[in-house]
């Protein structure tokens, strides 16, 4: 039996069947519509994330397959002090398959040790969120045609932002990848990132502090907000808030066929003017998100249609 | 793509058509069972509101459809400061209709201006919530076997209460209505209610304080609560609070033919002794509620049995 | 219409062919699959209990129906005012059976009074949990093949435990049924279950302090919670705790075929260490609880397959 704990537990191979069997989803979703029947999800959201459950439970209903569970906590026997293990071993009981979210890092990889049924970790703390960075990857894949000879822009907090970290080693793995970091000094990638993921595999890179220096250059823009609270102090907050506000005047220093991702919900980071420009696909996505979770379901429940 | 915001969205014709259909549906369920298969209702509940949600869950599950949603804010991504036109856009991803409750006016119309699937408002604050309206109808029109030339009583909190100045909106479009407004003088149907619907169409009403005086002039008796802190004060609040109590006492003065409605939850304004008065069909009313949704989806979705 | 507001509603030959049922939906699920096909369920859940909602959900779509409802009171129209006898005849227009879990001991059975459709009663303050009873009667019933001539140990917290007393009342229906009651003195069975019930119908019983020393006589062992708020002083509870923790060395003092089961979640009353002996039979206990309230579900509906 298999469990999705990160994005990196699928081989380049691997994840190449999944992202076209979800593109097949995508072409003929009819030919999916029963592959589940008689099946059952159970979503155990022990911190509330409505788009990411929903969209795991669109999928698992498009599937035909039906769907029970939990959205926070405090509805869940963990405020009675029940383990994760015990939890995941009931479960089991009631369904086929499970998507866990939790803030701890590594509660559903303790789940999965003891699960009868295959785990999905659907976000735990500022670990992992393996799902997204599958949907990031399928929308890239799908728009651009290719996940290699890429040169990405990831725009924001890229000191914490999980999703952020996820992608860039999800992307490594393919030749040709080129980064530009834009953020301000103090949400700079993790050096660990550096060294440890972009100089020992010999990945170029460049870090700019402000989105129009690095638009011309780009294939994807990826946008994550920046929270005020991360700032060391207002002033530098005031000043350079807007280096990291997409808008349209700086969508016309990007290339036509750059393509704009966000792993959303945005606040502010990208001004509604720019929603309607083609190149972005930030709407898109959250419809790859729901075909890649439809391929996954499948994968690891083994059911080939 | 059609959206219900208001209960006038529909012409006369049009609802004509709806409360036909929904008599169809009442009439021969098994033949509705499967008109949605496969397709997706989300619940978008910013506020609970347990009975309307389980009500369009109830509806869409007859039609052999599935269900998915949140039925609380902080369950939702607008906890993350996510605007309800980008949570729309999610939405129509996930789901081909969505049923969306709001605490804000509005909030209902904006998503339906950036949704890709119909958007039927469940309800957004003190301003609409046109399926209990369509429910009302429902249920007069499929009691009374019309909805022309009718008395219908109006009684209880006529100021704030929503559902009242809908119903007044829905039904002065058919000819023969007049109405009589039971209320105490705190809680008076709202001055452009009188002047801007009621007079301004030549609609017949009359204003009284007691319950008893208007009882054997009616057909419809659509009975609502009284809140006690909308009194001025505790004395007229202990001097009338009986007035807009629906007892059997007082039904012994209505018309055998006279139905009593109540969009409910009710607390202690119809007394329980009423229940089993063959002219209380207040819980009817729920049932029809269902029918009508289920009709609404159909309509909505421009399926055809 | 029939209700389940009480594990002794039935008599014990409807029990017996409760439980064949169940035994029969175990071996061949696939057969029952479809059984309720358009038929919906309501879980009324006033106060959280994931575990009870999820084996109700897991049990009506395993035969194919749907599931509405709601898992905290807060979300539900109680905050309104509304009584559970009006809030039964709505889940009556919207459902086809109701499970409701209400924290005042008598709610579901005002409910099931003015209920349309066939109430169970999910558990109602520290009254009664009747499907926690019926799935232990099944695990037992199953796994040593009879309900009669055993002696069960029930360990724990025996003056609050609600399950514990169910359990008694349900098993001295049957011939040969001795009970060992081991607690702490001040959680010993509270005098009415030892008077009315034990002694009135000479069950043979004996009680004893410490776990050890009943270990070798049981053919069953239900464990149960302890909690330090229980008890009178804190150097009562440090003494004794540990007479309550099931642990590896205890079970080598019991006979090869005991079984241990357990209502759960657990806290640490059994050690994890336990988990892999096959006489652990816990978290079996909880799939035979979706089996047992499938077959209720079936009985309830006047369903045959």
């Amino acid at each position: 039996m298999r469990h999705l704990m990160s994005p990196l537990d699928f081989s380049v191979e691997e994840l190449d069947e999944l992202l076209n069997l979800a593109n097949d989803i995508e072409k003929d979703p009819k030919k999916y519509a029963h592959a589940c029947d008689g099946k059952k999800l159970a979503t155990c959201f022990y911190e509330p994330s409505t788009r990411t459950r929903l969209s795991f439970e669109a999928a698992m209903l498009n599937l035909g397959g039906s769907v029970l569970g939990f959205s926070s906590a405090d509805s869940s026997s963990a405020a009675k002090g029940e383990s994760v293990s015990d939890t995941i071993r009931i479960i089991s009981c009631y369904a086929d398959i499970c998507a866990m979210r939790h803030p701890k890092e590594g509660a559903p990889l303790v789940a999965s040790l003891h699960s009868n049924i295959p785990v999905i970790n659907a976000g735990d703390g500022g670990h992992q969120h393996p799902t997204q960075t599958l949907t990031d990857l399928l929308t890239i894949h799908s728009l651009k045609g290719r996940l290699d000879n890429l040169t990405i822009g990831l725009c924001g907090d890229l000191k914490f932002g999980r999703t952020v970290h996820s992608l860039i080693n999800a992307l490594i793995r393919y030749p040709g990848i080129r980064f530009v970091l834009i953020s301000p000094e103090e949400l700079k990638v993790p050096s660990y990132i550096r060294e440890e993921v972009l100089n020992r595999n010999h990945i170029p890179y460049e870090e700019v502090i402000r989105l129009e220096d690095a638009m011309d250059k780009l294939d994807i823009l990826y946008m994550t907000r920046v929270q005020k609270e991360r700032f060391f102090n207002e002033e530098d907050y005031v000043r350079m808030k807007d280096f990291y506000i997409l808008d349209k005047k700086k969508m016309e220093l990007a290339p036509k066929d750059m393509l704009v991702l966000h792993p959303l919900p945005r606040v502010n980071e990208i001004s509604v003017e720019v929603d309607n420009d083609p190149r972005a696909v930030y709407f898109k996505q959250a419809q790859y998100g729901v075909y890649v979770r439809m391929a996954l379901i499948l994968t690891l429940l083994g059911i080939q249609v």
